[in-house]
């Protein structure tokens, strides 16, 4: 076993010597100074040890000035005294607590990559404790349920319930209600919890969370709170005329990373405290500007015994005027990043270059990795990842189709609404359009966008830093950014083969309209689409009446642009000059020669067609229409499988008149380029199709019988 | 300043109160242990200390039992006595020197992991002396100039010079001839260097390496060489029948990571000592197995004083049959991982999935991000660096078209020939087809290999990430693996515009014929126009007699799928079905009207054409040809400003009759979708062109004036 690091030269040879003598004499107490499994202190009679001078990290001691220095100087000078200069890491397995506040879209985006860098440098169990509302709650319950990550435990309480406790006290700050929420967090967090590390969503971690949660230790029995000094001049005041700040003992405390002793303050009677404080004050100042730091530094002027100075390294902030470079340019190490501008990563600061690359560093880290096990602590692994793993292990790996099924098995990190998404209002007849793509089809979104002015629920499926890319994207159109009825779900890449049917099932079951569209994303429909499909839904008395799918006709351009034809009329005019296709009219007929596309030419009313082999349509269903089968991955069949299991269960397939849409050309996708490559890929899928075809008969019996025979025929030209 | 870690509990009350009683008692010396900037150590009086027993890693010391254990299991016993624990960091600022030999195409690929982990970690300028053949040199030299990392530098030399040395050991290992090269390491670094650490370039860094540099400060006087022991029992023999290793101490060291002290070897005569020894050892023994290990391992046999042993975790070794467990099962740090198995990192390992993910983190690690200064060490700055820094202050960040020009200024990371390939033999009339793509093209290659029989340059902008996807891509068809003529080379992607001339400067300038197919990824040539091309080459006497391009005639279809022409006879059948187009026939008819698309259905000879305004045909040129204007990024103008200097130039344009290429549909790019919806980008657009033809001015004179006057008149249709 090694130290993780070293102090440096305190005269080594003169120390040790003392060192190991002290030991042999005095009998050195291994128990002194750790902390008990379920976070309290351990009472050995240790003393108490108050925050001690810290060694310079160039390894020499550079006399007293450096001993009495500026606290924004890395290492700090308060109650000095003889005590252990070196912070101890908790035990290895020791569970160490974190809370923060989240709310919203943009914050739940935020935590994650806070959560990364902790996960990247921790060594030790973690619990994360987060306060939401309802979207992060929903967003932030999916991410972790599906990420996996051993040994990391998550909670979640409602900020809806808190809210009553602080809205009395008017807040100017951009984080609004939820920055005052930290303020409550020893009445709501369990009560056998003693201590929590609490964290803003805006800081990044450049270091293990235990080195944090050691500073536990340096706590005298009076303090409760430990917090990083202010690297601005805000509490100072007179900033401008009538700045006007809350009281602070001088420069204040920052609450970006607090240290939080849980069972003290509920013994002290925080609650009671800090509120007579926050009423006291609010008699003359007429709302909070920093949210809860302002009422915590208000406490704390009244109160200084309660606060336990931590060094600056732990919360470098990078406000427009910090002061925070006193603290990292002579600091060899880094331990905490705090974004705490609302210009966030794009703050003006001649460094800020630097410290962009740590949060960049975690914004594009692959998750996937972070889903590693602790060595030597006992197993944390959840149930679901341990009958995932073996699901997996019972794969046979020399089986050529291993990879399908390894692919089908795997389960993708899903980040439901990546993107500020406000849900459609409830209409009985409402239709989401649902669809799947990657970052080659980025560029088809503002177009569907101006082809569907309707809901829309869209899987992608990219890699974390492809995500980023996403995002830049759509903040850089105005078409999308001006939509908020477009959900988009990230599923995190993982795997060869594109997972099509688990991408379409996770756009599908986060539609929130009585009806989907089940399109693909190189489809643009007709401009009158979205109005016509509600309309025809209404008509047909579908909700009640009907057990049916609406088959919308597919067409396809081959030229890159076109104009697209506004009516059927003109569809049809297009389509005799040869400018349209039926769809996969050369390549593919039977795929929707069903649709029969000499009738819809005349079509007046709908008409209903039948089921035949390698049918797929594009078809309008109810939102609890069945899932797609999982089990095709990558090319082929995957909607044709949807299609059969519809109709097994007695779907009507009734062909609209005026509905159409058209296909725009594209390369040929990787995974279809495989497909007409490789003999084992072909053989594969048609494997998945027979082992389908077992399945459909065990549900539906002989009903099922049908779709066998069919797929043993030989095909016949459409 | 703060310690970056602790030791666990020793007790802490009383080893501090003695700690502190002793400094004040006997002054400590803050110098002591202290190594100076150059090296060697500080000769202050201090007892050098051997390495100590660790204090394990849950924090408690564990008797006896624990200080006299397993040298695996992350502490070692050798020469306890009472001396520092806690190895020092080198100082902020000291530069540290790294070893590696290197050569060869993979082992290329491989040392950039091992680098990005190495700056991931560090805070000491680095330099890394690098051994390499020609192959590995040119693609270093060439990644590390455009890398730009501040206060890392890069010395070479060269392999094939160290050859005669160690070219009469017979060696059986997969390393081959390189693996021998440690060996002579103290003869060829400079006079000047005392001590460097020697790396296999299949180890990952999971911590800074200032702390492995630390060690040194733990060697005796006479201790030269620092190593971990091995972690399989190779050296214990009797594996299998007639299992005959070379001697060691035990189990005995594994020379993936070396601390050499290299001004003691030489003075103790290193290279007599070896070599002498290896001779004896020759006389029995056949040939060596594992390289320079065993070399090393006989010489430490018989002179056991030489070697310091290295905790465990600096060199965990995850081969097949490892004892690593009993290192990292207790461990709570690892600090160097080595894949030292054949497999690397597909080795059968119950852990390996935990490994895989350290070293697939700096795998895909946006080696951008490592750009980043070191704090409160002088600046270390390149030249070209500042330069470059200068240049992009100088930009206005106002100037609406301020994206274009950052871009045109990046200095993108360059890995030329990122997998195996062979130079073509030089034969006079050659031919490389030089193109450029990002991931939604990969699948092209293949169509191109079967299309282009000949040497191809290709340029790929891809993310780290995207770099591996490429290659597992590459390894997976059987096409591209069995082509070594294909140089692909990976520009690493910067900035939101394509660099697409920076991309074709790149292809162009690591082509190695004395002609250039100057084409496009989406464009499959005729099946015979490599040969065809050669042959015109030859007839029309290029070289020498006629500075001339030779056009291709570029048509396009717009078919997924379709039966590419076998002869022009059939490309004009198809043409007049309507099934070929001439290329941009719809959409931008003048880029390629100068061809006369008429006139070559009937040539039966090679014919001259003139330039017109914004022509821009595919052509064939010598490998000297003008550059690519890099200021144009994204879409547009890109290739038509470089026929307009190569018409300024006065290359004839002559069409070739029976040459032809064909353009793939494909979707549109981002880029061309941004230039049809933003208006600034058409703006920006035409300030390059702009710009572009005053420069033309400048450098032709009168001359250039007809391409600006085409650029002010308006279109007329082709």
């Amino acid at each position: 076993m090694l130290p993780r690091g070293r102090p440096r030269a305190l005269g080594a040879a003169a120390l040790l010597l003392l060192l190991l003598i002290g030991f042999f004499l005095l009998g050195g107490d291994p128990e002194c100074e750790r902390l008990e499994p379920d976070g309290r202190a351990g009472d050995l009679g240790c003393p108490r040890c108050p925050l001690t001078p810290r060694v310079p990290s160039d390894g020499r001691l550079r006399g007293a000035s450096a001993l009495h220095g500026d606290p924004l100087a890395g290492h700090w000078d308060h109650n000095r005294s003889a005590c252990d200069p070196w912070p101890q890491l908790p035990p290895k397995c020791e569970l160490l607590h974190v809370a923060i506040v989240c709310a919203g879209h943009n914050s739940s985006r935020e935590v994650i990559t806070l959560v990364k860098s902790l996960l990247f440098y921790r060594k030790n169990p973690l619990h994360l404790h987060l306060v939401t509302d309802a979207v992060a709650r929903n967003i932030l319950e999916t991410l972790f349920r599906t990420w996996m990550v051993p040994a990391l435990g998550v909670s979640f309480y409602h900020a809806e319930q808190l809210k009553p406790q602080i809205s009395w006290i008017p807040n100017k700050h951009y984080s609004g209600l939820y920055g005052l929420m930290k303020l409550v967090l020893p009445g709501i967090l369990p009560p056998g919890l003693a201590r929590v590390i609490v964290l803003d969503t805006d800081v990044t971690f450049a270091s293990d969370i235990a080195e944090l949660w050691a500073l536990f230790a340096h706590f005298s029995d009076k303090q409760v709170i430990g917090l990083v000094e202010n690297q601005s001049d805000w509490y100072l005041g007179n900033l401008w005329k009538n700045h006007r700040p809350w009281p602070a003992l001088g420069r204040g405390f920052n609450t970006g990373v607090i240290l939080l002793w849980l069972d003290r303050l509920r013994q002290v009677g925080w609650e009671q405290m800090w509120k007579l404080t926050a009423q006291r004050e609010l008699l003359t100042l007429a709302a909070t500007s920093l949210a809860d730091q302002d009422i915590f530094n208000a406490v704390i002027k009244e109160h200084p015994e309660l606060v336990q100075p931590l060094p600056c390294v732990w919360n470098v902030q990078l406000s427009d005027h910090t002061r925070a470079e006193h603290c990292y340019s002579e600091a060899a190490d880094l331990k905490v990043i705090h974004w705490n501008s609302p210009k966030k990563v794009r703050v003006k600061n001649k460094h800020a270059g630097f410290f962009r690359n740590f949060y960049l560093t975690f914004l594009g880290y692959d998750g996937n990795l972070l889903r590693r096990e602790l060595f030597g602590c006992p197993s944390q692994t959840l149930p679901e990842a341990e009958q995932l793993q073996r699901a997996l292990a019972q794969l046979d790996e020399e089986d050529a189709c291993f990879e399908f099924r390894q692919q089908q098995l795997t389960v993708h990190r899903v980040h439901i609404t990546f993107l500020p998404h406000k849900p459609p209002p409830p209409r009985p007849h409402d239709i989401t359009l649902v669809a799947q793509l990657s970052m080659d089809r980025l560029q088809m979104l503002e177009a569907l966008c101006r082809h569907w002015p309707g809901p829309m629920s869209l899987a992608l499926y990219l890699t974390d830093a492809e995500a980023q890319q996403f995002l830049h994207f759509v903040e850089a159109s105005p078409v999308l950014s001006a939509r908020q009825d477009v959900a988009y779900h990230v599923v995190y890449r993982e795997g060869p083969l594109y997972p099509v049917n688990q991408l379409r099932n996770v756009a599908l079951a986060q539609a929130l309209t009585p009806y989907v569209f089940l399109s693909d994303i190189d489809f643009l429909p007709a401009y009158s689409l979205y109005d016509y499909l509600r309309a025809s839904i209404e008509q047909l008395e579908l909700g009640s009446r009907r057990k049916a799918a609406l088959v919308v006709p597919a067409f396809e351009t081959l030229r890159y642009r076109f104009t697209f034809p506004s009516s059927k009329a003109e569809l049809l005019a297009l389509l005799d000059s040869g400018l349209l296709y039926t769809f996969r009219y050369h390549e593919w007929p039977q795929g929707h020669a069903p649709t029969d596309y000499a009738r819809w030419r005349e079509a007046q009313a709908p008409y209903r067609v039948q089921w035949a082999a390698d049918y797929e349509p594009y078809v309008v269903v109810p939102r609890d229409c069945p899932r797609y089968d999982p089990r095709f991955v990558g090319f082929g069949w995957n909607k044709v499988a949807h299609i059969v299991e519809l109709d097994a269960q007695e779907f009507e397939l009734l062909v609209l008149p005026e509905a159409f849409t058209i296909h725009l050309p594209h390369a040929p996708s990787l995974d279809i380029s495989r497909f007409r490559s490789s003999s084992t890929y072909r053989d594969c899928l048609q494997a998945l199709k027979e082992e389908f075809h077992q399945d459909l008969s065990r549900r539906y019996g002989a009903a099922a019988l049908k779709y066998l025979t069919a797929l043993q025929q030989p095909r016949s030209p459409a």
